[in-house]
């Protein structure tokens, strides 16, 4: 079954709020910007284009770094009451589209 | 309806891959980092706790520079053929989960 935006926000909250709100937004950033540090790294590993291709292991670690840095932003959004999914309605919502993302 | 994660990497593809393939991954990280700075501004004005509450303005700036991360993102799994629900399965999944985030 299709994962929906707000399940995954569900699943984080329910079993990581109590921890995470805990340590608070400055602590939990900080996490997930050494996670954004491991994806640098993953995405140099899997560089397109290099003389050898990454491993099997490079490979499945770069799918990992992704979803770990969605879960600590997941988590960040949860400590303000953020709802990722009406939030996305930026870019979903032709209404708010704007064309570029920034 | 309820937006799956599948449909958001979508949108993001089709509207942005020819662009941010083009950019390359390097480019783009640097689009992405600069999103984080955007939100860690965010998260600064919008402190829990603080003696002014933020104001409507900078509430909505909140919201969106999450969903300008998550763009980013979804746009670098693009580039190297991510599939995110797949990736977030190590969340999702209770065979796969470990208890910790990291």
């Amino acid at each position: 079954m299709a994962l929906t935006v707000a399940q995954f926000q569900r699943v984080i909250r329910d079993r990581y709020f109590p921890t995470d709100s805990a340590r608070g937004v400055p602590g939990t950033f900080m996490w997930l910007i050494e996670e954004v540090g491991e994806l640098a790294t993953a995405l140099q590993d899997n560089a397109l284009g290099k003389a050898q291709p990454p491993t099997p292991a490079q490979r499945a670690n770069l799918e990992e770094e992704f979803a770990d840095v969605i879960a600590w932003l997941t988590t960040l959004a949860n400590i303000h009451n953020v709802d990722l999914e009406k939030a996305l309605t930026k870019y979903t919502d032709p209404k708010r589209v704007e064309g570029v993302k920034d």
